[in-house]
């Protein structure tokens, strides 16, 4: 009941059609695999700036760059 | 012992003294209910886009675009 | 890139298929909507205990305590 | 609309009437303050053991410990 | 000033001194990166169950079954 | 497997240099105390506003004002 959903990604542009078919696509997961109420999910979403995700140790800014120079 | 409350609202311009007063009023809640140190507690206040939050599996955007067709 | 999904739901008996199904579709709509990578997609399922879930400023426990007795 | 209020507090016998309590106080919180509708409010309770807490660099446990044998 | 750290890790036997180390890294980190105030700094560590951590749209479970059936 | 940290900071001129030392320092954290995969360890840095960030009931903002008229 009530499920609530976080979706964090890097801040890069995702409309707000996008944005929005992440929530639907989010709430109809959890009507479908839990018969959860849709009326009463809740889903968020939060944009990260790439200097402030880090994966494999090092910002994401860092990691493209390195990509981009070679 | 020091409790975190985090409270994830729609940015929708909370003025200063209405954040003052969540935090106030959280921090105090702690204290009444669980007899947590005030001075320990940590409340922080989220405010997220309303192209970002979702409910009943659209963004509160939409959500608010249909009821003012209506 | 490297998405972080958090669900969280009510703990009330989801089984390790349902819990891999929201794993999976969580995963895939980040693919469809965003063209994430599938393979560095993070999904955390939280289960709530209804004594520790809120909604309409009661328990999901006295919630349902109340519709059963009507 | 539709706040999500999350509180995590140490698991340290907290019942369900004072679970209950938090509910309660921190919905009606986000009336006062913000005008919310408490029917749409969502609030989570996280109980933390305290090997898993940490403050000032050390584990509650571990603080308490110290305490105790002065 | 007073960071809060939330260090999430699937459930494996984690020891209750490998968390005082993570409690006591994470504080440390931030003196010295940030100059923050060990004092006030807060951590909070979660451990998931592996059926309920998913990665590359499947449950650590799933994922670990796959590799020793190799 | 893949461990999640999220560290929340005030807002205040942390540096793209600092954030790359925390993110580069907390997975080198999961590594040393965990044997964890530095390559599949996330980190997300959030950045809140002090007027957002309470502690002993009132907001950072509050709280520097009075220690500035004293």
């Amino acid at each position: 009941m009530m499920p609530y959903v976080n979706i964090r990604i890097t801040k890069e542009g995702a409309t707000p059609e996008q944005k929005a078919l992440l929530i639907q696509g989010a709430t109809q997961l959890l009507v479908d695999v839990l018969g959860k109420n849709p009326v009463t999910t809740v889903v968020v979403i939060d944009e990260v700036d790439i200097d402030n995700w880090g994966m494999g140790g090092e910002t994401i800014t860092a990691f493209r760059q390195k990509f981009l120079n070679k």
